[in-house]
């Protein structure tokens, strides 16, 4: 009987793997999570050290080729989905995972459009891929197959895959993509026993994922938030009395506000999920905008989408993807600042600006082209290899395959204990808010 | 007695240029304004042909460093004042004014801080300005001297320009800090009859300063805005039933939305305040948007800040330049974009970019650079030769001194009957939506 | 009989234009070239004043649409060429030239592959143009069609557009291609009298042809050259007694040197073949160099290519195209100047930059664009209306069609009594170096 | 007696750290080196495994800031200085380590002008330094500082040191000033005992040092040669059987070629100084680019400056930094590639582009930002923990202090039997060249 979720001893008899990868990797190779030992419960990111909980040796598997394969290429169908809103990198992904899949010597190669949404609308077929078609579309943004939310059910999908023939499923997406993935994983392997992979790559612009060092595109969102704080530090910098807002994503997780304040040099107060905050009172930011108007002549605040949602107006409303419709905290921070100044007889210029579309819809920098080369090329690997059910990711620098629901039980937020939120501290020079 | 508007005859006895311009300007050179002859009322952008109204032969005066010159350098002490928005360019003007002026000898530059502001503000006070502090000032965007909206009144500016001893201003901003400037002019040359020179630099990122072929910051604005339309392309593109929206800077004219759509070559519908447009209706904007999502799949729209101000409520509010604020026609697509293709049981993914502050905070592109650069030095030469009054623009490519009046009259707009607009329509392929 | 070279009245019996194109332009619409009256031999730039020679008006045809044109769209068999090497923009005029044929009703356009060679090669073959082919070509640089110097003879290439049933002919090239094209014009009219329409599009990063006030790519080439010069900057200043050279494009003439350093405010010294220098000598460049080591501590050079030619070792040699082989001035400079400091038992640290690929394969920004793009649809224009033998081009800010003669006589320089070298010796600072 | 190495219980008792850093490290914390498992001698990458060589814990000092400091800031007194060449991110190191030191108190901060020579010119002197003087120097490249090579011996460089005060030296440079920091540290520290600390910040834009993920400027430099990459490959492409060369930095490893060509997707083969390569013969490069002509039409080559050195003629030549001078393995190639073609009666059109001065001059990017920024900081924390002749780093995503003799011994060289490489061949498709 077939079905796997990491494949060891018991397909030691695969294919040989035709192609030459220049080298393989051989199955039970390990990458370390955690590198780092505490040696006080005072320092700086300990969790907790001895004896209550002594540093655990983590291993993962690392990903690459593998000597023998379990798909003979030429039976090999596969299919490439792109879920959720845009990220930097997408097209490089599916770029080489076709490419990859071609040099394995797959000849169908499709794209399913518009996400999960593309396995169920009649009007919408499958996009026949192949080298030329990706050739140079790592040079735009966006996705070439085509975005969105929601979808059929997995059983729907599922028919679908088997109707159309479809043995590989290269899924990219976040949290609830995946969550997705893994049940189409369930449903084909456990259930319906099919000999078919199904292989996510992390997509979340927020870099939320557990355990990976970064997902692709954040490094690019990142530096893309740069223009827009450096024209909010212009803006604010040449008004009288200016103050420069820059929402930026991260609806749980405080990553791209805390990296892009910290590489600017231009923040004065960032403001994230992870970190509670009042507005008002004398350690309220308000307090702290009118010293630093008093003191400098000009502010700038880097804030999270997340952030301070429980001043905001509560909705239940939900998007496709199941995500609560977020107020919009860069424009409540504008009219509470103008209110908070005019009340004192004072006066503010506040200049708001939101680059979250103008960030999305970059093409991937080049740490980033790099990360999507590995991840799609990795993906391909742990499909031929037999893996199913997992997801790709970088450890420590190391490429490796993680189990889908091991990273997926909640998202990776920012440690305010943290040498990084530490040193996003020092660069500010904020004060608690509290 | 000494006053001026335009030096001519009467000054031929100033003082003789010590520097070495490598060449002169003639007092009387002039250049043509109008270079295009009509010949039949039905040319596109004809105005009227004979025997109506004949072609006209207006000549301007020509800009540039005279031999003679009205001001002993040791004897100046020149002022800059930078009002209104920022807009690129604005530190390139203000480093080629202090360069040029430090090249005939001057050694008393100042700024004066956060526009006319700055002259009556009792907490701030003139910036000393020399080659050194402006070496590299356009490598940054916004300004240097800082921007602000409103001001005393003119008796006062010129009270405290009097105190301080300035008898050299040059002021940079747009159609209200032109008649300010104009006033002050006249306050001082025809009133108060001091020896002092009021030279004008035009700063419209919208280019809607009458006679000119463009000003100073439009180009680099065009040049951004390509960074927010392709990111609505892709963002449209890559949704199902995408419909990517971008905002521009035009008031009152659609000169950077129209130059922005035909640069990139990716917009589907242009909207601008000259040409009246429906949303509703069979010949209406959602209507053509649902041709454009059945047969494109996607769609983007171009449209001005100051389009279809009709259709939202009217408020009364000003800003302290005295504009009317504005309703925000993105906002109000977006929302009636939605509303229909819902209304219809259809759907439609919208994202609206609003890039105002990003363009705006840019530094200038080489091409604005050098029209700084010129601008700069000819507002400088200008005031030598004993102009006031007076604003420098380019004409036909040359550059020339205005009488301030001349060019603030009416804000300039877009022709619908221009072959440029015509030529963005040829390149949306847009219908009349009326 | 059928042969023209620009339409007048016996052509007023054309085909309707069926498309709309918003608006047409008559016949005799012209468009003045000269606007600057000088009014003093000395006046800068004054080519010659009264009574020798007195201002002369020349007038030329208005591009545009016309209301009659004179090919049956469904007749046409269109055909793109470009030839030389590369200019950002090729691809943009490229693209808007289908477009427009697209719109016009014309069924059959093909490209040309590798310039003029394209039509004599039996291994290259046409290249079929659609829309769907060019819809985003723009955004890349270089040409979708490929270029290449020299190529085969004229009777040869009317040969095979015959064969063809070519019976318009875009040719996008500079000097030498415009010659080429008009004497296939010659061919075809004159000799063969076809009813077929040859009309260029000049391409020349130089800008130096004459009579426009600029062409495509030469935007985009100053500004990219600001990287170059910024790059030069930087090393010269960061190093001790640090010299950055950056050799620009300008085999004859100095446009792009010149406005790339009027733009960067950052150059010390600007070289071009119109101004002779010395290097040796009390007033050389050299010594100038040793002067701002001294005084600024580092310095930045720019230099078009054909500059100082005459110190440099002569080969005879020329490329396909029939140019010249240059010698490298830039190789030369850094040579000579370490020689110099040397020599005197001092030192300078050269850096000599050569940015000329990384700016031919930029894509065309905004305004090149825009520039493109009218260019692109007035060529069409210009072949419906029945012109043959001619280039588009823009005059004080107009578009118009000149006879392919009278651009190509010879190439347009740098005046050296212009006020816009003026402008840049007063930016540079620098002395005449004779 | 004050001298030591690294800080452990015997400095229990320094002076307590009056400012908060948020947290603090504790002494005894450690980061692990290794982290990857190899399970058998052919895996990729796999040095040696069980039981020849057992997988070694190797454990290194954490940075951060401790408890517990040696230096009281009103005492210190600290210099800072920039040597070799010009790298991405040198202003941001500057810029954080001062803003840093006056955090912690320090009041007196130098520059040491353009590099170790600083030290001895009588002509040079030391460069105030504060908050406000770095403000927004990191928004530029190059060295505020100014950098050169070579430079004063040892002692004189401490006499010097003794002289001005000087107790904290922070040196930025590659492994030969690396080497001169550790004979400063061995001559204060050992020899003359005084209380002083030396701390490197390893500035090598080739990433050569042993042990780090990655070193500042790397990342920058990957980025900005994909301008020079995506150019070649237009010139390549627009080009009738173009072949585009670009050489990039790497004298004796090839990193930055290894990563921009995985970045690029657009490199067709890869050299670089760790794998030999043959040029001629059945297995040459110059085969395989016949055999790329005839199949894709072009072909991009990116080359790193030190590969295939033992082509060129030897030079016993060295800079003032003791690295030998090389020859120009580009040129070599064009020249070589020409000569082949030319010969076999053929013809290819070759472009070299040389990007370096273009690539090292440009600014640090956000990820390099964040990177400089976090070594900035944590080589101030260094010295005021008491370590000396330490550099910092960052291993498997964390920051730590290594011994500057265990990461000059040898410069770091890409793995030919690495996965990185293999993916790199994967992605060129090149064959062995041997």
């Amino acid at each position: 009987m077939f079905c796997f979720r990491s494949p060891t001893e018991e397909f030691a008899d695969g294919y040989p793997s035709d192609e030459t990868w220049h080298g393989y990797i051989n199955n039970n190779d390990r990458v370390l999570l955690k590198t780092i030992r505490y040696t006080s419960p005072t320092s700086a990111g300990a969790e907790c050290i001895d004896p209550d909980c002594t540093w655990v040796e983590q291993w993962v598997h690392r990903a690459g080729p593998r000597e023998k394969i379990y798909f003979k290429p030429e039976e090999v169908k596969a299919a490439i989905v792109t879920c959720g809103g845009l990220c930097p990198g997408l097209n490089d992904v599916i770029r080489q995972i076709v490419i990859t899949l071609e040099i394995y010597g797959v000849k169908k190669i499709v794209g399913i459009p518009f996400g999960y949404r593309g396995f169920s609308d009649e009007d919408l077929s499958e996009m026949p891929l192949s080298r030329q078609v990706v050739q140079n579309v790592h040079l735009s943004g966006g996705s070439l197959l085509g975005v969105s939310r929601g979808g059929p059910s997995v059983s729907n999908i599922v028919d679908r895959m088997e109707e159309g023939g479809i043995n590989m499923l290269f899924v990219l997406g976040g949290n609830g993509t995946h969550a997705g993935a893994n049940a189409i994983h369930n449903e084909v392997c456990r259930k319906r026993r099919l000999k078919v992979a199904v292989v996510g790559v992390p997509k979340t612009i927020d870099n939320d994922i557990l355990l990976m060092d970064k997902t692709f595109g954040f490094d690019t969102a990142v530096e893309e938030a740069q223009r827009a704080i450096n024209s909010a530090y212009i803006e604010a910098h040449s008004a009288y009395r200016g103050v420069g807002i820059v929402k930026l994503m991260g609806r749980s997780s405080g990553f791209i506000a805390m990296h892009a304040s910290l590489a600017s040099g231009q923040i004065d107060i960032c403001l994230i999920p992870e970190v509670p905050f009042n507005l008002h009172g004398p350690h309220g930011v308000l307090r702290h905008l009118k010293y630093l108007l008093e003191t400098k002549g000009s502010a700038v605040i880097c804030v999270a989408e997340g952030a301070g949602q429980d001043f905001l107006h509560k909705t239940n409303a939900t998007d496709a993807s199941g995500n609560i419709v977020l107020g919009d905290i860069g424009v409540h921070l504008q009219q509470q600042i103008k209110k908070y100044f005019k009340d004192m007889g004072s006066t503010a210029d506040v200049k708001y600006i939101d680059p979250t579309y103008m960030i999305r819809a970059c093409r991937a920098n080049a740490s980033d082209g790099i990360l999507c080369t590995v991840l799609g090329q990795n993906a391909v690997h742990g499909a031929f290899a037999g893996y199913s059910g997992i997801t790709v990711g970088i450890c420590n620098t190391h490429y490796v395959y993680l189990p889908i629901p091991e990273v997926i039980s909640y998202p990776r937020v920012v440690d305010p204990n943290s040498r990084m939120w530490h040193r996003c501290l020092t660069s500010t020079g904020q004060p608690d808010f509290i």
